[in-house]
């Protein structure tokens, strides 16, 4: 077994996490959570999605968000859009950093945005254009790219062929999302090796949902094929669209916790974080379902 | 990335999934859980723990239990033993196999049974030869492989030497249990690959708790270290005794999930299991950690 010395990881909980909470989350709150993240040692902090707030109401609000925090130096503050008039509108927030989103499978982007994945594909190169403008930036995030809700087993080659197209439009970096969490390590060796082929020197990122419990195993998978950036959510805040109650994204500390043990760099300061997850539950007035952050508040 | 075609699980949610749990079980709904879980294709299961029930109330009845089951052909059922006296009553009571605990770290044996790790290991010596007199066979397991409560990191010279008592008293199979969920996947790798140098040709298995959710990832990397034998506890049922509210043993049907994405043959019917997850739910009154129950019951 073979993995990287270091790997970088970039927070979503204030985009992907509080997205899928379903509670509205005051502004102050919202600028609370990102500066306590920032002060953990996490160098990326996804801190805002410019979505219509029509479609996602907890996303409101971006620019006030991406104005209200203190920009601490160092850190890199990503803000999410999904077309040429978000990124337009991060852009002019300060947005450090980009990030898009198309999905493998027709039926989820068509569901997710009301476009085929040509369309999106499409867009991508309009929002290249404005962060080539801006010198800012930007990553491609291949959604459902280990299986579809709708549509099941998702084929390897659709994957490789978004992931190509943010190639040529000059992302500088390219996700793989496990948008349901369906994910196996064996897959995702598979695939992350594919990838890595098709699109180097690009670093290659990984965005695992926990839903089946198998996102710290698809991790390690994904460090053994060469990946060395991964997205988390600190707590494991936020939750699964297609299964309410069902778990979201990775928790961030808990990744933090077991790679501490492999010997693996993440610059994050675990104690830290844990309290930031403490605070988040607060915030969501739920108990979180983050591994590490049950067992913390479990043996005080 | 390798790992075997086939794996074989043990179900110990029974014993130490029930033992954890802190609420008594009526003999009737305990014998139904076994029942339950051997109609699912399961082929082994942890069925009582013939300690003394002053020690541990909920285990109280383990001759009952062995007794009110139904012996499904082609089902192991297996009883855990403390010491000889133990061996002796769970053989009478028609245990098809027996399994013995020895910490790797000195202080939690004599937290756990009150013996020098000496002290326990010849009383195995006593075990072993009720075992082989019976025609019965029997597991040595190594709790604390991993890290101990008390003592922080475990040496792994003092995990093969209790691992090769075993091995010349006769076991059939060595298993490392982490007893506290500390274990990450490079450590596990290091120790398995140990250990199978240690033992072979015997089998070696592994027991891993989920307190820090990194127990899917460990049992990937036991597998492509050689390990073809595992523990689970149906739902994630029990927890852990250092944390009260943290995770226990990780949870069979999660573990079942997994390797059916990857295309290990475990013999079990997840559904089945599910139902049985469900079940147990009932019997100990909460909500089940289990991820894969989790979208289960939130998908419908």
């Amino acid at each position: 077994m073979k993995w990287p010395e270091r790997v970088t990881i970039t927070e979503v909980g204030p985009r992907d996490g509080l997205q899928n909470e379903g509670v509205p989350i005051p502004l102050e709150q919202k600028i609370e959570l990102v500066d306590r993240l920032s002060a953990t040692g996490l160098t990326r902090i996804e801190a805002a999605s410019f979505v219509s707030p029509k479609a996602i109401p907890q996303m409101a609000s971006a620019a006030e968000v991406m104005a209200g925090i203190q920009r601490r130096p160092g850190v890199t503050y990503i803000a999410l859009v999904p077309n040429e008039r978000g990124a337009h509108d991060a852009l002019a927030a300060g947005a450090d950093e980009i990030s898009v989103v198309v999905s493998a499978s027709e039926s989820h982007n068509r569901s997710n945005v009301n476009r085929s994945v040509a369309e999106s594909l499409e867009g991508v190169r309009g929002i290249a254009a404005l962060c080539r403008e801006a010198r800012v930036p930007w990553a491609g995030y291949v959604a459902t790219s280990f299986g579809c809700p709708y549509e099941g087993a998702v084929d390897l080659q659709s994957v490789l062929r978004v992931a190509s197209v943010y190639r040529d439009a000059g992302a500088y970096a390219v996700a793989l999302g496990d948008t349901i969490g369906v994910g196996s390590p064996g897959q995702v060796f598979e695939l992350v090796t594919a990838l890595i082929a098709e699109v180097q020197p690009l670093p290659v990122r990984l965005h695992f949902h926990d839903t089946y419990g198998r996102a710290l195993a698809n991790t390690v998978a994904a460090m053994q094929a060469g990946a060395t950036q991964f997205d988390g959510s600190v707590g494991g805040l936020g939750g699964c669209p297609y299964a309410p109650g069902a778990s979201g994204n990775v928790a961030t500390e808990d990744m933090v916790s077991m790679l501490e043990r492999m010997d693996v760099e993440t610059g994050v300061d675990l104690e830290a974080l844990l309290g930031v997850a403490e605070f988040v539950q607060g915030v969501v007035g739920r108990r979180l379902d983050g591994k590490v952050l049950r067992a913390a508040m479990a043996s005080r």
